[in-house]
């Protein structure tokens, strides 16, 4: 079968790989119906993180088809269309029953086994793999994927940030993840939603997905704006979605005293100044996010067309094209590529 | 009147003040009852923390008798017994009531004022002082001078913590704050309180305040301790009550994914590292402790002999001897000084 393979930054190549196996009784084989590339994909891509091997095989994202299961496996059946996170998890233990899956005492990193591919090996199949109400009508596809990743990310930024009715929501970020918080916070009832973002595509799409009010400025200036806006309090709610040093500082002092902030931007370089966090008087909270927590009501709004999560993808290109979808979002050609068969 | 100042590291006198007048229509005057000296006050008594002034009037804590008010002064009348806040608050703000007056838009930070000493001006009277049902037996005054802050301190940062029923409780920390953290934790309905001590009798009335457990590791091997008392998961809520490099990490790596820490250490010299906090999980929420908040049921417990917080106390003695006081601080003799008239 086909799959994606990174040699090193810059170096992305489809090739041939064996095909997966049932490993464990608790493994599913999925055929894909789709797949993405991830913005955490380009950290590797840019030389800003290593490979976990060379080549690596790349990938965490998928919907598919059940093409067999292990003897142990009994919430899914071969022929089932299933919708999977980033993280396979066996939602039983304490962790996972607390809604944080990602965190798993068993948990298994999907970019380890890599989802760009025709086939793929699930773990732990029964806790990670939800199934669609039938097989998928084809205008679903883009948005049950983005549901394996992005969406589920996003909400759950907008989740922690307890954007909700009432409150003044402000994202800082506007890639897949915090276009698709935007959507979230919309979803949970958000008063006011304040996209910050300087590309006039990405604003249209925040405005589509329930941003009220888009902030061009960043950093201290980006803040100004956000208190001017907020009768000089700051936001209620303030989702980050960069994972920068300048982005978490904004993101904090946007965030007014007792406020929330949700942040699921990848920190790899951030250091945060304890007594500035101590006197911002916010609640932070973030990390991987427990995607499988949200995953059947997501499927839900998505089947039931509520909501349509899947325009965040802007450039769609066969599996074999995989290299150009990488320059693409390397280069801010594109915001997210989905990969087809 | 009579009042203790700092001249600088080490250096503590008692002097003659002017009395403290009503300046503005809200303020209101009284004469304390007790005063004490605060874990913060070290900072500066030990060079980590520059004074504002030089002298300059010290302490933040407070009780006592309602003597002068000004026009617009209506919650609060002379000869009322009162709690006040370290922080004074409107208690009317957007910030207010959210239950965050310690970050009120109109604070004011009582150590500015100086409340070790005979008579001190609240600010914001109306939103600050807090009335007890009557004169207070004399038995009393050490848990409502403790109501003033370590106790509010250690109460939010339970709360924070998400401190209740079927919750195991870590306390970082074994100072006044922590103790009454454990206290906190024990009326919140935790499940099990670990406190982390090293001194005999600290442990002791961590036991008391209801500990149901000790450790006495620090660093690596405290969470090692921590990670084997909750079947390898790490504890779901942790109190952070001393704000080091080193304790803030025992309290980060202490808590289980998804937990929930609440740190009211001042953490003056802290970095976290971005994403090491990421991975963790955790909810993170704390800083200056909006006291004002908890302090009518705090002043009921207190009242009903539900809790006995001025426990906390191990040492009295007058005003007058508020050097001795600073030194036994330092020296770790005693863990929190009551200053008497």
């Amino acid at each position: 079968m086909r799959g994606v393979m990174m040699y090193g930054p810059g170096d992305v190549r489809v090739e041939e790989r064996d095909m997966p196996q049932v490993v464990e009784t608790t493994d599913a084989v999925i055929r894909l119906t789709a797949t993405c590339i991830c913005g955490s994909d380009l950290w590797p891509y840019r030389g800003a993180e290593p490979l976990h091997s060379t080549p690596q095989a790349m990938g965490h994202e998928y919907i598919g088809v059940v093409e067999e299961i292990g003897a142990d496996v009994e919430n899914v059946k071969v022929g089932d269309f299933v919708v999977g996170s980033f993280v396979a998890s066996d939602n039983a233990c304490e962790i996972c029953q607390a809604g944080y899956q990602s965190r798993c005492v068993h948990n298994v990193m999907m970019g380890e086994i890599g989802t760009q591919a025709e086939y793929a090996r699930i773990p732990l199949a029964d806790g990670t793999l939800v199934a669609t109400p039938g097989l998928p009508d084809p205008s679903l596809v883009p948005s049950l994927l983005a549901a394996s990743d992005v969406l589920g990310t996003g909400w759950f930024a907008a989740v922690a940030a307890e954007a909700g009715p009432g409150k003044t929501v402000v994202v800082v970020g506007d890639g897949a993840v915090g276009l698709s918080a935007i959507l979230a916070a919309k979803q949970l009832g958000a008063e006011r939603i304040i996209a910050m973002s300087r590309h006039a595509d990405r604003q249209a799409l925040a405005r589509e997905f329930g941003a009220t009010d888009i902030v061009e400025e960043r950093g201290d200036e980006g803040v100004a704006r956000i208190k001017q806006l907020t009768n000089g309090l700051g936001a209620h709610s303030v989702v980050e979605a960069v994972g920068t040093q300048q982005s978490m500082e904004q993101a904090i002092k946007s965030t007014r005293p007792g406020g929330h902030l949700g942040y699921v931007g990848v920190t790899y370089e951030v250091e945060l100044n304890g007594l500035d966090l101590f006197f911002s008087g916010i609640h932070l909270h973030g990390g991987p996010a427990p995607v499988r927590r949200f995953l059947p009501h997501l499927i839900q709004l998505i089947w039931d067309r509520t909501i349509d999560p899947g325009k965040v993808f802007d450039l769609t290109l066969p599996l074999e094209n995989a290299a150009e979808g990488y320059r693409a979002m390397d280069e801010r050609r594109a915001t997210k590529v989905l990969l087809t068969f």
